[in-house]
């Protein structure tokens, strides 16, 4: 199982349009082959900070959804809304 | 439900000394009241970054954790083998 841990920063004025936006990409995401769970938080304190957390069955699984045509359209519109670049962490489970 | 994302960056040569002395750390954690899950994850690439996920019943769970005997001894030795400061972030489920 493949841990995914993608924390964004959102522009201040556009976080309530990525909250908007995001739900088509989480149910698209959600019916791929291999997305075991798929979902977004937002800090409690810094609203402008919002992490997915997503388990995958397989690496091979997760570069599927890499290139599906969901995220490759949802990509440009995260950079935009953006503040700063994305710290993405593909990690495994030690314990 | 509260889900903490604490993203620990360990000095490259303490890593193994880090994944040694936790397992202590999360078995107390677990059989605390309110505590979900708990859970620690690597990078795969970059083996220094390791990131907690962990899931609270509720604040005064995660409040409780903090002020636990386990955890504030955990703080010192953490503190001690890490290159830079804790990303921490406290958040709740958006979709």
């Amino acid at each position: 199982m493949i841990k995914v841990i993608a924390k964004l920063t959102i522009k201040e004025d556009r976080v309530e349009e990525f909250k908007t936006f995001v739900p088509g990409l989480v149910e698209e995401t959600r019916k791929e082959e291999g997305c075991l769970s798929y979902q977004l938080f937002q800090d409690l304190k810094n609203k402008k900070v919002l992490t997915f957390i997503e388990d995958w069955e397989s690496m091979e699984a997760l570069q599927r959804h890499m290139k599906s045509k969901h995220f490759q359209e949802a990509m440009p519109k995260i950079a935009e809304l953006q503040e700063k670049e994305m710290e993405l962490s593909v990690s495994n489970l030690v314990i």
